[in-house]
């Protein structure tokens, strides 16, 4: 009874802080946190083991804050593990503070960025994986929200782990009833929850999410857990709990208590000791994710007279970088044929990541197995990356070291039709900051250019083609993040082509037959599309008689390369003249679909003869 | 069982043209149409209930192949109803043909295209609602293949379809084992459909999928339906089924036969008499979508001296429309309280269709409303919608009339952080062809404009703010889509600044400052962002002595307006410098936020400075 009455004490500080908190801040979710504080205060204080001063330890446990909204209780709960002082909530979504409005990685102890909802599940999921897989003592712990159950993500992660067998993994679900704007879709209906969960194969445990005992009991069943399930443990709550102006009632989402209703709410919650401490539990050992190898080129060659799809060539090469450095992943939504990381699932099944047809899932999952030190290739149809958006985008805000491969780009995939084609992948990966975007034409590019990527830290998206192309380079050609190269030049070139990917050939081709009239143009292979190649589009610019750049890209107009060479050759005398595919394509054969979409080398002819007139 | 004979034949009539198609073609999924060959056969022959010369009859039942890959069957459905000769089948995946490899509306009886996987469910769902609501006697059938069941968004359909009660709408599960990579993560293992299906409150019918006998029960029983819960018809079948070479074998997904296989598999067919044909039963009744009132400007006005929220103003101009146009709905994922959908909910609750914390099924349910005449307003967060962008890409393709709204846009929404910022949204809705993007920055701008995207028919998306603006047009001031206004002008500007939405604030601000210091600056509001007001543009170049446009935006930098600026000015003697986000944001007031990200006033002035010596 002592024990737990210091224990409602600590459940009782972290509702505390958050509400002092948020009333700091004039804004947040304090109800949110209100809800969770008794389950999680069990958790820290009985069974969460850690290491403050290593979070990367992988024998630490995982906490995973999927309902980012409730932030002020994570950051209450390890200033209460002694992280940081309590005063420091006070900071909560100041400008420079490490207390954002939801956990991003400045916060050190968070294990990804969350807030956009439903994507906690998949990022603990992958977390878990890694500990399965390196057979690590460690579990993992994912609070989510009730309303957030809604999204289609969380039931691809819960089949996800499942699949898996990760019993390592623990759900806590705070099911407090109400979302921001009204009840969710079952309320307290808790019954809803346990039968999804026990019919998407997880081990589940109901309590009543503010009984200490229940708490206790769910959590020591839960640790010792060997089922090969992993376990969901359905927390009845209420938002607001604690505090009898807040407690279940509507309207208090996503509010802070003016200074008046937080003195009255204090005074509820009772006088309580503000030196009270979790005292975490240490883990056994400390490792930390290995330093492998850093990826050097491969020694693989291409025969000059040969024609290979970029997209095979990926395959070869992710298995040859996969032997030596060990921290590389590949993750596939069941398309490991198409993609090419078919052959890396061969060579290292243990590195490989069956996603079935949950791209959203998959790209969580990889954020997770980033966090571990981890080097994750995502592959999928460039259109499906889309279907993961808001994924990517978060990922981007966790600072993940992901490599995104898109196959099946552009129109000239052929005769699947538009809903196969990725026409939107660059706009999708250039808008955010930082990342880079390649799209190599050939063999030889395409196997120098991966290694780059790996030792790039960061996001990188490449494209790969489905048709094959023949070599434009020799096999000791270099090439660089940021570069570009000029396939056919002379004294007298009168404009520039800017091509990329499979437009290269098209390019080509075209600049042979002007050559029949003397009409000598450049070309340019800019297989770096972000960062874009500034230098040499300027120089060609200034060495060819009309200042002319023609880009041409199997990609939609509006947020594809011809944007950025626009950008590079801003306030130069000269200009950018865009092709690009500017309608909704069809079914057709490659041929048929690129001189539809104006991008081939016909159209390209002409549009250099008109620039030229 | 003559009867029985005669189906038997019909069924491999469909696989015969499937594979004749696919041959044909040489390329296509047969075997995907094959496993579906039995089911579609009967509900064709005995329930499906359709007028072929007028497919908007909203008397019509609804089928919708979310398997797109298995198009051929489709067509092959309809060839066999007498919509088209089966000879047609043989333009397959032919360029210009409408018989594309996965459905687009070019083929008139396709619900939604369909292709990238998951979302037929969802848009089933929206075609079943409007029955439900409007007492319509129809039902939706919803193909769906098991790969896709592991794709999030079917489980948001599911809760939907069940928390809306859509006893109408039969979901047949085509469980043919196999996947286009290997085998689906539970095989035949029926249970795990059966026990997800249910525990997601549908009804579930599992059968055989290749007994008739079993088919035609389950087809009685689920059109008999009055349960208040959505049918799951969980078919086992084998892919490939009918020929032996095929049936449940690997490495056959989405392979046409050669021409020698063919002969083969048809010789397995047997004999078949490509006379027979489905006699549709023809609905009760035709009636139409409605043609409503074209919608006209409000009547709403604004006080000069107040400030307001475009979210506010957006809610209170939707009521308004509502209320004549009787096609208007809205779609909002648990944030009504926060984009201003709500006022519409309380005036038009049969109108409203609150879609809870899950935004990809909400955008394929707006598909659905969109097939049958309505105009459906899709809200959240800018940031949540690209949640959906697979979604909007296939509703695009679909050639959807959706009306999109992102509130929460930019970092100008401050403390709540990065996870909530809509940065990206300008990129995603703007690659699309001709979508339309606009930012208001004021409340009379945002009145008028809404009535406008209302009118135009097609996609439309518009950024709406949370801060509060002033008001920076009269009441009787027009706006166009593609239009712009100037804001500040004198007859010796020195360059343009051009501001969307919340900048525009920061350049009036800045502008004034300039002005101090005898520095004119002409200042746009580029309200409208896609398509953008060329002609104003480049007269702006032409009139100001340094013939620079600064583009500033709440944007990342790529993809966003100041793309469209560098576009519209391209060939012209000038320049665009851009400002914009380039970095992720963090936690802060608006202020400062706008700030660090360089987009406020300050740094306007800065850069105007800067590009003026």
């Amino acid at each position: 009874m002592e024990q737990s009455k210091e224990l409602n004490q600590k459940a009782n500080l972290l509702r505390k802080w958050s509400l002092i908190a948020t009333t700091e801040a004039g804004s947040g979710h304090p109800t949110s946190c209100m809800s969770a504080a008794d389950f999680t205060a069990v958790l820290f204080d009985k069974y969460f083991t850690y290491d403050l001063s290593n979070p990367l330890n992988l024998y630490n446990d995982r906490f995973v804050l999927s309902k980012g909204h409730a932030a002020p209780l994570l950051y209450a709960l390890f200033a209460l593990s002694g992280a940081y002082p309590l005063e420091e909530l006070k900071t909560l979504r100041k400008f420079g503070s490490k207390l954002e409005g939801h956990p991003v990685p400045n916060f050190k102890y968070t294990e990804a960025a969350t807030g956009s909802l439903g994507q906690g599940l998949s990022v603990g999921a992958g977390l878990a994986l890694i500990s399965k897989r390196e057979g690590l003592p460690n579990k993992t712990y994912v609070i989510t929200g009730d309303g957030e159950l809604a999204e289609g993500q969380i039931w691809e992660a819960a089949n996800f782990a499942a699949h898996e067998k990760l019993d390592n993994l623990i759900a806590i679900l705070d099911i407090n009833r109400l979302a921001q704007s009204q009840e969710t879709m079952f309320g307290h209906n808790i019954e809803k929850y346990i039968n999804r969960f026990r019919a998407f194969d997880f081990e589940v445990i109901p309590i009543d999410g503010h009984n200490f005992e229940e708490i206790d009991t769910a959590l020591a069943q839960a640790t010792k857990n060997t089922s090969g399930k992993p376990v969901a443990i359905i927390a009845k709550t209420f938002k607001g709990k604690g505090v009898s102006f807040l407690e279940n009632k509507d309207n208090w989402h996503g509010k802070a208590l003016n200074k008046e209703e937080l003195q009255k709410a204090l005074a509820e919650l009772g006088e309580l000791d503000d030196n009270l401490r979790f005292d975490l539990r240490k883990p056994e050992r400390s490792i930390f994710p290995a330093d492998h190898t850093p990826t050097q080129n491969t020694d693989l060659s291409f025969d000059a007279g040969k024609e290979y799809a970029t997209r095979e060539v990926f395959g070869e090469v992710l298995v040859k970088l996969g032997e030596k450095n060990k921290d590389i992943y590949a993750l596939d939504g069941d398309v490991m044929n198409s993609t090419f990381t078919e052959p890396f699932k061969k060579a290292y099944p243990e590195r490989f990541v069956e996603s079935y047809i949950a791209e959203q899932n998959m790209v969580s999952v990889a954020a997770g197995l980033s966090r571990l030190g981890k080097v994750p290739f995502v592959a999928t149809f460039a259109a499906f990356l889309t279907r993961a958006a808001d994924q990517i985008r978060m990922a981007r805000v966790s600072e993940a070291n992901i490599k995104f491969i898109g196959s099946h780009v552009g129109v000239s995939i052929g005769e699947d039709g538009p809903s196969q084609m990725g026409l939107e992948d660059v706009a999708l990966f250039s808008a955010l900051p930082d990342s880079i975007v390649l799209q190599p034409a050939d063999a030889v590019s395409t196997a120098k250019l991966i290694p780059l990527i790996v030792t790039h830290k960061g996001f990188a998206y490449m494209r790969t083609l489905r048709p094959k192309t023949p070599l434009f380079y020799k096999n000791e050609e270099e090439f660089t993040i940021g570069g570009s190269k000029i396939l056919r030049q002379s004294g007298n070139d009168q404009l520039t082509v800017v091509a990329t990917g499979i437009t290269v050939v098209e390019a080509l081709k075209a600049a042979d037959e002007l050559q029949k009239e003397n009409i000598s143009i450049r070309v340019v292979d800019c297989y770096s599309i972000k960062p874009i190649d500034v230098t040499t589009l300027k120089k060609c610019l200034q060495e060819t008689s009309k200042k002319i750049l023609v880009t041409v890209e199997d990609h939609f107009e509006h947020g594809g390369m011809g944007d950025f060479a626009a950008a590079a050759i801003e306030g130069e005398d000269g200009m950018v003249i865009k092709m690009a595919v500017s309608k909704i394509s069809q079914s057709g054969t490659k041929d048929q679909l690129m001189d539809d979409a104006g991008i081939n080398a016909a159209h390209i002819i002409s549009k250099v003869k008109q620039a030229l007139t």
